[in-house]
């Protein structure tokens, strides 16, 4: 099985490189493309896309207009996307008339937990035991099925803590139900986890793999805080936690970077949390830590180039700016530390305005 | 004396950064101040200017032309230059309408080789002998005082050897007077060097400096091949060649970042060659060497920000890819390093069309 529109050889510097989405990650994959010689067009919803600014074309367009959709995919080598609430019908779309990566069927799964949990457990990977809930009287069922606590998610469209509610009785869990909407939601038993860490990994056209060292990831009001790397990891659970978003690239023939959020226990073990079928806020460290980052990565991945050498170099830490927290960038420019402003005009609570990387010597 | 549009308080991300070049320079600090959340706008007297597609905003107009230099000055928030030979008069212009950084009289040196030399001369820091040379006659007079060999050079308008001509007696270097074209020149005696370094250095509006470790730079046909960092040069020999840039960025009230290109003598004579007003091409290496680039750190100077930590992580090897030689990207893609391609469409003999970086654990 091979998409129409599978390209077999390297896509050459001047290609253009669609990216479907225009906020951070999107600006960020752009100006990695660009030291690659590559072009870049990115595809947006919003009138204001601070991705907008460092690329070499820009499409501001409903995600549903085909003829938009269509003038893109001609003007476009490969096209890939910054987020993963891509319309089916727009993925399905372009597929039809550009090379896209990675694959449609990746961005589906990763939209609804209850087929991304199915998927991943599927592959004999730890998950957090769950039940499919279309109803209250479901939600009810799956806590007395699972104990508690436990969390209640809407199956699709949820991030940063939206659309969840922690449920300590079947009878809140039947509530929970309905207070996020009454929408096809997922029960998830709560992992009694000692920290988050994630695996930032590109699986390349030809099967290659290559994984960055994975952070401890610290969230604050369900939204990243920092990232540190390395992770308390022992070289075993390091290798374990790579392994584990080998087999899922791999059973998804993957192409690009993908993150893969994990639960790590006490007692060593490791459990997925979620996938993010794209670059991921806990690979930004690799900017200053690695000769080649995450969002290099991914374009390499995408227009069929052999990955690059994913060595962390330096220890990091990176830190989010979060909302008004950018303001002080006065302050932060004087630290020493690497300081990235993601150009967004507008100021909201709980958005992703910038970040900050401290390196330091590699410790080990 | 203070500039007339001088600013004393540090740009917000979000304001214009202007750059009068569109080469792969431009490309680089347009892609560095990005990153910073700054906008950028390039103004070009080349159609495909290969920085064109990477900022925010393009002129395309002649270095001479007041009405697009007045809206482009109208435009920005500060502006700065990529390379040295802007005309005086659209320096002194730009300066009258908007903040420049670094100074017209920083470019007004460095563009004539006979003021540059003079001046560094002046701050007691050695250069080549030198005479100005008018006439062929003057060429032979001085050829006379300095003795041979030497290499007589236009005082104007050369690079990557242009314009250069190595003569061994009084009647070469007469007629390699004619041979350059009779224009205002230099005679430079030879020095006897054992191999080129260069500091690549930043000074920030309040005064603060900071300096990339100097890399030894290699030349192949009178055009940088490689850098290597750390050079083979001892502790005493690093703080002389850092002093040497600290002394003439302070001479000139510098703001933002230069490349002092330096002969280094088997006794540890070091020479000053060449002051470039500009990020420096052996300075290339500071995108994967350092957690700031070059490219960064000028951009910060130049909008009133503190330097950023030069800290070397790692020690780096850069090649530059020339000509033709980009056209092996398939090879050069596989490699384990960090690949920059710069985007221009055209290859020429002798254009740098890219560069290579390879960065191992730090050696001291």
């Amino acid at each position: 099985m091979s998409a129409p529109h599978a390209f077999m050889s390297p896509l050459a510097p001047g290609s253009v490189i669609g990216i479907l989405g225009g906020g951070q990650l999107g600006r960020m994959l752009a100006l990695a493309a660009a030291r690659l010689g590559f072009r870049t067009h990115i595809y947006s919803d919003e009138t204001e896309s601070c991705a907008f600014n460092v690329a070499t074309a820009a499409t501001r367009a409903d995600y549903g207009n085909e003829d938009a959709l269509g003038k893109f995919a001609a003007a476009c080598d490969v096209v890939t996307f910054e987020f993963e609430n891509v319309p089916d019908s727009t993925a399905l779309y372009l597929a039809d008339h550009v090379a896209v990566a990675p694959s449609p069927r990746a961005l589906h799964l990763s939209q609804d937990r209850f087929l991304e949990k199915s998927f991943v457990a599927g592959l004999g990977i730890a998950t957090a035991q769950f039940r499919n809930v279309a109803t209250g009287a479901d939600a009810a069922d799956a806590f007395r099925a699972l104990g508690g606590p436990a969390v209640l998610k809407t199956r699709k469209l949820g991030y940063d803590g939206k659309g969840q509610k922690i449920v300590r009785s079947a009878d809140e869990a039947s509530d929970a139900f309905s207070e996020i909407g009454g929408v096809p939601s997922i029960l998830e038993k709560f992992v009694d986890f000692d920290f988050e860490a994630s695996v930032v990994a590109a699986r390349a056209r030809d099967g290659s793999f290559a994984a960055y060292d994975p952070p401890k990831n610290e969230h604050e009001n369900h939204i990243l805080r920092r990232s540190i790397v390395p992770a308390p990891l022992s070289p075993d659970s390091v290798a374990n936690a790579i392994g584990i978003a080998r087999t899922i690239a791999e059973a998804l023939d993957y192409v690009g970077v993908l993150g893969v959020e994990l639960f790590v226990c006490k007692d060593g073990t490791i459990t997925v949390n979620e996938i993010a079928p794209r670059v991921h806020n806990s690979g930004h460290w690799t900017l200053e830590g690695c000769a080649v980052s995450q969002f290099e990565q991914h374009i390499r991945a995408v227009a069929g180039w052999p990955l690059g050498d994913p060595t962390r170099h330096s220890d990091a830490v990176m830190e989010n700016l979060i909302g008004a927290e950018v303001e002080d960038w006065r302050r932060l420019a004087a630290e020493r530390a690497a300081l990235h402003i993601y150009g967004k005009r507008v100021v909201r609570p709980g958005r992703k305005m910038g970040h900050l990387t401290r390196i330091t010597p590699r410790s080990g």
